[in-house]
């Protein structure tokens, strides 16, 4: 892997936690208006919601429209499902904004840092560039440039997605290293021919539900974070 | 402009001293095969050569290409044309890498840093994201996202590529601002409806060439460097 050039990075779980900044401005929010849930849930829940979108954008069944726009969708479905009332306009945009501000894992700044010094740092999510850069602004994150899903109109695991890290930072795709907590991210991207890197994120859904690692030898590189993959990386 | 959130550079010119460091590296390559030019004037012909293959560009008469490509393009013709010879291919290549490797002028990275601290700053140039994200880890230039007409495959003065900073940041055109040292550029910025900051760069075609500056009433900023920008915006 000597001739990697670029890390493309997940974002959702992989470099910021959404689960824990999602239930607690679900929870500033609602909370008052008498609702007690499990927050955590709530935004599992959330997070889960928009899946069937993606799905039907993915098949060419409906047009590419951005998160903000399908998050926005998934919110007025489980309100009405939950029976939570209340809620006014500006509260429900402050749900959506919640997605553009969520805090970074303790790691995701330093080791990033580290690695900008040796490789181009890129985003690869589904996210939009509004929310990546207002994200990225908030939370300090050292972004090289901000590919998206966006960028092609389509969502990953498209191959249009992954091959187009390569095509735009014009190297082969073999020079761009795939980071990602999620195996079937960098399963979709090994098949375009990136390097994968998984980043164990344990609790991305929660203490609750400690995630597994994949098995030994799916993957070029395991890192328990973004500090241990600097470390193995030689930066 | 008190609503102005994101600031678009043109780069070429206004961050970058593109005549320096073409000049320089044409020296360093074709001075050893006894050739004796004013390399200046050899970076403007081949700054100028594009043109004719950006209008076939933006006419639509050609599909859209990257300035690599045409940079290549041009360099063939002006060595027939000046008759150089000796130049390898690897000699070639370095010539057009050299687009990706031009210095700053001495207040754009701390203009930059400045500005960054209130506002989104993005880059608004013809060139292609694997060039302007070369060029910023090289000179170390604090973009928060790089934006190129590359990504709506229409060249400026195009329309399509002003109305992308919008669009891209989900912000109304009135919160950008152009900033460039071209007036033709700022004008075609500000009839898509985004705000506009000239920025003097008087030798930006040598010494002895001094640029005129605009006339007064133009453009909403006039900034002699972008430390001066960031000072008239509050930075």
């Amino acid at each position: 892997m000597s001739n990697v050039r670029v890390l493309a990075f997940d974002v959702f779980g992989t470099v910021v936690d959404w689960r824990s900044g999602v239930a607690a401005r679900a929870r500033a929010l609602l909370e008052p208006h008498g609702h007690a849930l499990d927050w955590g849930a709530f935004a599992d829940r959330f997070r889960k919601g928009y899946q069937p979108a993606l799905e039907q954008v993915r098949a060419g069944l409906r047009p590419f429209v951005n998160l903000d726009v399908l998050h926005r969708e998934v919110l007025t479905t489980m309100l009405a499902e939950l029976g939570l009332s209340g809620l006014s306009e500006s509260a429900c945009g402050s749900l959506v904004q919640a997605w553009h501000e969520l805090d970074p894992w303790p790691d995701a700044v330093p080791g990033l840092l580290r690695l900008k010094t040796r490789f181009t740092l890129a985003t690869l999510s589904n996210a939009h560039l509004a929310l990546l850069v207002h994200m990225a602004k908030r939370a300090q994150l050292p972004w090289d440039v901000i590919l998206s899903a966006e960028l092609v109109s389509a969502y990953k695991p498209a191959a249009a997605s992954y091959d187009s890290v390569a095509r735009f930072l014009a190297v082969a795709p073999e020079a761009c290293l795939m980071v990602a907590a999620h195996s079937s991210d960098l399963d979709a991207a090994r098949a375009r021919g990136l390097g994968t890197a998984y980043v164990h994120r344990p609790h991305e859904l929660g203490t609750h539900k400690p995630r597994k690692r994949p098995e030994a030898g799916r993957f070029d590189f395991y890192a328990e974070d973004l500090e241990d993959l600097a470390s193995q990386l030689g930066c």
